[in-house]
């Protein structure tokens, strides 16, 4: 009986269990069925982590979810059935999670990374404008946010969740500022000095919330997710005491189309542990009194492509990663593409941004960006 | 003892009692500094109606108020002194008021705003794009909202708050569509349909609750001050109702740095009564599950070249205006000219926002705007 109700609700969504079409999915064994009804999400990338089903293209088939009708079903239906797929599609449920991951994402290693980024190592959303290269994609992010931050070569420039420093050897190289990247992971930070050797680049060990000084331009890419929305606040408190009266600071970020408190339980376990994505009106609440939004732009569907474009590179890239890292397995392998393309689909489906979002203390005359 | 204080406060802003400046006040009756320390912000409007003191540039007047330091102090400080100002400043009360005025904003008659507006009738926000020209700089603004809209000709437009029928006239005339414009001002109806005559464009005597039909695209101008903070959710539904699946909604409204419930009370009896301000914030909470924000932007500088073009436009009108027609007296032209340069100084000062937002049901893949 759950296989059928199943079955019938993937079907509304025209996905076909053991059908022929790139998004159907292809059951391996029965016991999936009771495993998804019971543990949602989480068991829904579980059990493809584990081999039990297969789908040739999952970022359609996670697209076709959230974009059938099923979404609209949801949210009048209170029955048992409904609720159960609006744990896979919304995750409504705001329970605490008891177990914290041991696998953190970026202790995986540089060498898993380095095998699908572009050579800035950019690891957040490309801006895929008039080209469909990723590398070239990358370095038009790079440029558009030089272009947001009205970059000139006499800036100082903080870069709040540097990565792996290649924001911070763009706007040294390119733009000519002078660049103090703030981080904690170790191991990114030791990687960011030797790409910015030689060049007027500072990297610090520390936490957002006990950066110190004045600098002209502020920047933080995709390390937002990371904050949590009780740090919201303390976070626009810091921006805010570290930027210069007549400053910029352009915030990129994820975002979810609502105010939510949690993250999906799979992404959350295996993917982003702590993660949380903020609504508008959270950031815009979070800044109010203190920085004032200038100008905000989705640039949703350049995540898509980025999604994708990684995928493939880490698809062509993982024979090699495979046979010289034991780490990385099979359920490894099968967690990073699921990973990869069902954000992919998300973003398809536009369940999920990406905001670029210029802030000022006061209000500089200038035109529109 | 209060005109010194009040002469102290003044002097922290830059701004001398009866000095050279052009931004100085020249107070005529010692009487006033009781008025306003009593009155405060509808005081101080109330006052300048009356005669009781005069200032060469209203407009850096105010900016310098709300630039200044008093800023900090009023937040940080308790004392009566500094809420007194932050009543003129911020109007941090939150009572209701008991008293609606006679004088209705738009009842005031076509004469008035024709004297000062473009050949459009915009009555919102132009956009100074390499220009210094208002005409041009409204003709502007129409066709940023035409390229934000993504506007082609076989597209059906709804205009929200329809005003004089400018916009619908702009849209049917040069991008070659079919307008529906709702307005509840019957006075304002008259002349659109007379503007329109022989165009695609049909106007409705509606209020936004009550609009009915599916639209490509709609949008709305300098109504959203109107709408109030709680019917915002009201208005985003009849958005949301009456736009196409892959329609684009575009709204210009002004805005507030921080989330209030309500406005300057000078304002609010003489110029706009029931008029509101929203934050981001409260735009974004109200939109979410509804519509997306794609795109927004701060065209707050804009607004004060704006209201300085108006302002200059009604002087050089004033004395035919004045000949004409015996309801505009020199109260009358006190009042405007107070309203017309003092709201300059509130955008200069960055206290105000003028933001475009363009929002979505759904996620159509396109360009950076």
């Amino acid at each position: 009986m759950i296989a059928g109700t199943i079955r019938d609700l993937l079907d509304q969504a025209g996905i076909t269990v053991n059908g022929s079409k790139p998004w159907d999915i292809h059951v391996y064994d029965d016991q999936w069925y009771k495993r998804v009804w019971k543990e949602k999400s989480l068991g829904f990338g579980e059990s493809y982590m584990e081999g039990l089903w297969d789908c040739q293209r999952i970022d359609h088939m996670v697209c076709r979810l959230f974009k059938s009708d099923l979404v609209a079903q949801v949210r009048g239906s209170i029955t048992y059935q409904m609720q159960f797929l609006a744990g896979i599609l919304f995750n409504l449920q705001s329970r605490m999670r008891s177990r914290i991951v041991a696998e953190r994402h970026y202790d995986l290693g540089n060498d898993l990374y380095f095998s699908f980024l572009d050579p800035y190592l950019q690891y957040s959303c490309a801006y895929f404008d008039d080209t469909d290269d990723l590398n070239e994609a990358q370095q038009k992010k790079l440029n558009l946010i030089a272009k947001k931050l009205a970059l000139k070569p006499s800036d100082t420039l903080m870069d709040i969740g540097s990565g792996w420093g290649g924001l911070a050897r763009f706007m040294a190289e390119k733009q000519g500022c002078e660049v103090t990247g703030v981080n904690i992971s170790k191991e990114q930070l030791k990687h960011s000095r030797e790409l910015c050797r030689g060049l007027p680049v500072k990297f610090f060990d520390q936490d957002y919330r006990t950066v110190k000084g004045k600098y002209d331009k502020i920047v933080s890419v995709g390390m937002f997710e990371h904050v949590g929305q009780k740090n919201y606040r303390d976070y626009m408190n810091a921006v805010d005491s570290c930027l210069k009266d007549d400053g910029i600071f352009m915030l990129q970020t994820i975002g979810c189309n609502e105010s939510k408190k949690t993250c999906d339980p799979w992404i959350t376990k295996y993917i982003f542990p702590n993660g949380m994505l903020p609504s508008i009106s959270q950031v815009a609440s979070s800044a109010e009194g203190l920085l004032n939004i200038q100008h905000l732009e989705n640039l949703g569907p350049h995540y898509d492509r980025t999604l994708m474009a990684w995928h493939s590179n880490f698809q062509k890239a993982w024979p090699e990663l495979y046979r010289k890292n034991k780490k990385y397995d099979q359920r490894f392998k099968r967690m990073w593409e699921f990973y990869l393309q069902s954000c992919a689909g998300g973003f398809r489906a536009g369940i999920n941004q990406l905001w670029q979002i210029v802030m000022t203390k006061h209000l500089p005359e200038r035109k529109s960006l």
